[in-house]
């Protein structure tokens, strides 16, 4: 165990598309999602712990998930916990990430990784993650890692990379979600795989890239680095984190802009879990073809859907073909499987007409 | 207001036809299934009590439903209340009625009603009730009121009465539920109405019917009459009650077997709200032609359905056509509207496998 690896869990993210099963109050990576007993939080927490001590995971959240975190992870010290005061996308939390421990350990690598994603061959996706760890240390760059496409995903960034016989690869450019065509072309291309959300980098590295690239966010943690892992560390942070635009992920503000960007393809049986249809992909499904992932489900002439509900009512569905029901103490949704890309929209209309407090 | 009038509200189903909406614990009587602000045994006890006392309207009901009498019926006095120990169809419930009242009044002539049914023209309905009701008066025999058919319906019982001039007919014949071909030629052939399921008799004819056809039941309560209308009342019912068939209804018991039968054709706007479908018919559609009765409900691409909620949840539906969806606390259906008459079997499904608590 390499003592100056940290592993930085991001599990701030509210997951709408999974309304409402995730709400605003209880998102997706807190969610058995997948019906097997552990959530996505815990899994990913799990894949961590067994190559390294508590000390070095940090979970970055938000404050209002302090109760889930200890329900979930009742092993993970408060010490271990970065809460941000407001949700404002990747790039405040990588960097509050970034500046926190570089000021406990300017030697620090960080893996930093979702809470959320689903990682099928874990001992391909360590040595994947450790390969890249090795390289941050002795180089300067952000390595990411970039999954082998197998279909021509419509849902998924694409990271193109400089052909070359080096396992870490420099990124000639990124693309998010591409129409079907572009997605077709990019598969049959060979160098382009799916971005999987992943970033390793020395906390040197990723701060300078910070400063070059996102120099307010820069800025502002530079202005108040002497309070952090202090007592008044949250008093500070909540005063920048105000002045943070509403929406800058950490690929469009760094990534996107950085030149000394790397991918490292790999196939580690992964999946962002990021609609239903990804998790209806995932499960094991029965023999009509439906993911069942309720207590008391009763299904007749139904086939293709996905029924999931966290509550022990008995779901009688009847004639259902390639639908998803989820069912949730105060909201209900029947919906197409091929409409789920609407659920977002959806829920903003609940929001609209219904109050914030379906969400 | 004729004192010797009395109206029997009989209000001991259970309606498994309408779960999850309706419960064993709280059956489709004591739903307000229309979307109207009045449950169906509300409607039917306000339909009555225009034209009475409150001393003149019984309430038969199983005990376990004494809490939503009190809570939906608060005018009503105990002593109006007729509680059976257990359900053992009509027979046994008119029975009990027709020796209880005629203890206290041998006079009497009772207009025994279900609690459940649909009538929009209370003005007709009244005005051939009270007609029914001179008639029992001066002469021996039980009178029906038949419901002039609009469809050739196969989910009703039909009433053949013998052709003449009189306003109260001669009934021929009672055929219960028919096929689509003999419900067709019994619609054109224009002497078949269907069974509404009232009964109007003077105790004395209900009481001698009843003994005739049904001596076993005479018998037991001619045994314990003399603790009708006394404290020791329950206790003597609760003893004969165990003896009883499990099932037979009045219709069976007594109606087809008896001569002095009669009925009064009306066309007072009736439906006995048997199931979703008959629901649905009732009540006005939206544009889509959906009937939503749900406080929350918000629908897409979906037509030709029902939504049955009483709670306050969002019910999100997206791509239905033909369908039923009920929501309740501890059980959701989704089910075809075509299959409704499947109801019945899936109830007893879940019965089976997840237990007599979803029922």
């Amino acid at each position: 165990m390499d003592s100056n690896l940290y592993y930085i869990i991001m599990a701030g993210g509210v997951g709408s598309r999974f309304w409402p099963a995730s709400r605003t109050v209880r998102p997706k990576q807190f969610l058995d999602i997948l019906g097997i007993g552990e959530t996505l939080i815990q899994q990913t927490y799990n894949r961590f712990i067994k190559y390294t001590t508590p000390e070095n995971i940090y979970i970055v959240t938000h404050e209002s998930y302090q109760q889930h975190i200890h329900d979930q992870l009742p092993a993970v010290k408060d010490s271990q916990l970065i809460y941000e005061p407001s949700r404002r996308n990747t790039a405040p939390c990588i960097a509050y990430a970034v500046e926190k421990i570089k000021a406990l350990n300017p030697n620090a690598i960080l893996v930093i990784a979702p809470s959320d994603h689903l990682i099928l061959k874990e001992d391909v996706f360590i040595q994947t993650v450790h390969t890249a760890a090795e390289f941050a240390a002795q180089n300067d760059g952000i390595i990411t890692l970039g999954i082998t496409p197998t279909f021509p995903s419509t849902g998924y960034g694409y990271i193109q990379y400089l052909e070359t016989d080096a396992v870490v690869k420099k990124v000639k450019m990124f693309t998010e979600k591409p129409p079907q065509d572009v997605a077709q072309t990019f598969l049959e291309s060979g160098d382009f795989v799916w971005n999987a959300g992943l970033f390793i980098g020395s906390v040197n590295s990723l701060s300078d890239a910070i400063r070059e690239h996102c120099s307010y966010i820069y800025d502002a943690f530079e202005e108040i680095k002497m309070y952090l892992n202090t007592p008044d560390e949250y008093e500070y942070i909540r005063s920048i984190y105000t002045s943070f635009p509403k929406d800058i992920s950490f690929d469009v503000g760094i990534m996107e802009k950085a030149n000394n960007v790397y991918v490292i393809p790999a196939a580690f049986g992964w999946s962002d879990l990021g609609t239903w249809g990804a998790v209806y992909d995932t499960i094991t499904k029965d023999a009509n073809s439906n993911v069942v992932n309720a207590a008391n489900a009763v299904l007749h002439d139904t086939k293709n859907s996905i029924i999931f509900a966290e509550n022990q009512k008995v779901i009688f569905v009847q004639g259902l073909d390639n639908f998803i029901v989820v069912d949730s103490k105060d909201a209900l949704l029947i919906c197409q499987k091929d409409r789920e890309q609407d659920i977002k929209k959806y829920v903003n209309e609940i929001k609209l007409t219904k109050g914030h407090k379906y969400l």
